[in-house]
């Protein structure tokens, strides 16, 4: 049996990343998403295992300590990182797995698990972005321009990405992505064992 | 705008090839299929520029000598090839192309032109390929033990392809051919004007 395929996505936030996800997993139901870990207080309504694992500072870094983050990084004092133990677990199962991460968290998977798909979601435009986060009418203008700048920073890693998916229509933005899940079982790479079985039957 | 894509598909006789192509050329009406050329006499219906460009052993191999090949090979006595010009035209245009050429002639294209994707369509098993060629009746007990063998050398081949697809059941190898095509647009290599149009507009 083959083994799973680990997915990375990452978007600037207002890409409809979300979205995407929400119905490329309801689309695929043998795909597993993987529940990151962080050290920051849950908000309302989210729950522990589901939106995240919500870790100690004392827990999150003991696991670093173990070796149990495949990636991590610090953000605004609190840790954001993705736990081995699952990933590994389902990818051995021959089950595919898909992160949502950022970009940072992306280049440290690739870094040590080359293998790794890494998928990125661009706006049509970074004003295009800008509109959006505005239309929400939750930031202030000084957040609006923060993230519009990590937006910038975030799209100008997509460089170091395998597959790069406008979002300018939704669904044509799922089909892509479920094309690059589906191509990227097919790859040679991943297929010998298919090969040397049907020449075995010969 | 971006250049075409080339894409090589092979696959032995017996593979289901012609039927999968046809769908998908049926579907994605933007495609470009690349008509090889022949020094074999037309058979009975043929139509020249539409099966093949037939042409004289003297023309062919001027075309040889003047680069004009993209690739070529002779079998029983007869040069077959894919003439460059037209093939190169589309792909200047943003078209892709497809060509449907044997095991050795992808090796060519991929030499000259690292870029090109190669698709390689599997036969569930050769015993089965076995069983398809004699159903078809029409062949002789030695002629398909040939094939069989000729069968065997190609699949061998299909180690150096980069997508395999696997044809026991015709549905799911139209799609799994059209999701290749689909990301095969999608890669970075493809979108680095994307991502910088994105970043102009800020």
């Amino acid at each position: 049996m083959n083994k799973g395929k680990l997915f990375v996505v990452s978007a600037p936030s207002g890409c409809g990343k979300g979205t995407i996800l929400l119905e490329v997993l309801n689309n695929n139901k043998n795909l597993f998403y993987s529940v990151s870990a962080t050290t920051r207080t849950p908000r309302e309504g989210e729950i522990d295992g589901v939106n995240y694992y919500f870790l100690s500072k004392d827990e999150f870094k003991r696991e670093i300590d173990n070796g149990g983050m495949l990636e991590y990084a610090q953000y605004c004092d609190n840790f954001y990182g993705t736990p081995k133990k699952k990933v590994f677990e389902k990818l051995e199962q021959g089950i595919d797995v898909i992160l949502e991460i950022e970009t940072k968290g992306a280049m440290q998977v690739k870094g040590v698990m080359p293998e790794a798909v890494l998928i990125f979601i661009l706006p049509p435009s970074v004003l295009e972005l800008r509109r959006r986060l505005n239309k929400r009418g939750t930031e202030e203008e000084s957040v609006i321009e923060k993230r519009v700048k990590e937006a910038e920073d975030e799209i100008r890693r997509a460089f170091n990405y395998d597959y790069i998916i406008m979002n300018d229509e939704l669904d044509k933005a799922i089909e892509d992505f479920e094309a690059v899940l589906k191509a990227s079982k097919l790859t040679k790479e991943n297929n010998k064992n298919m090969i040397e079985e049907v020449l075995k039957n010969a």
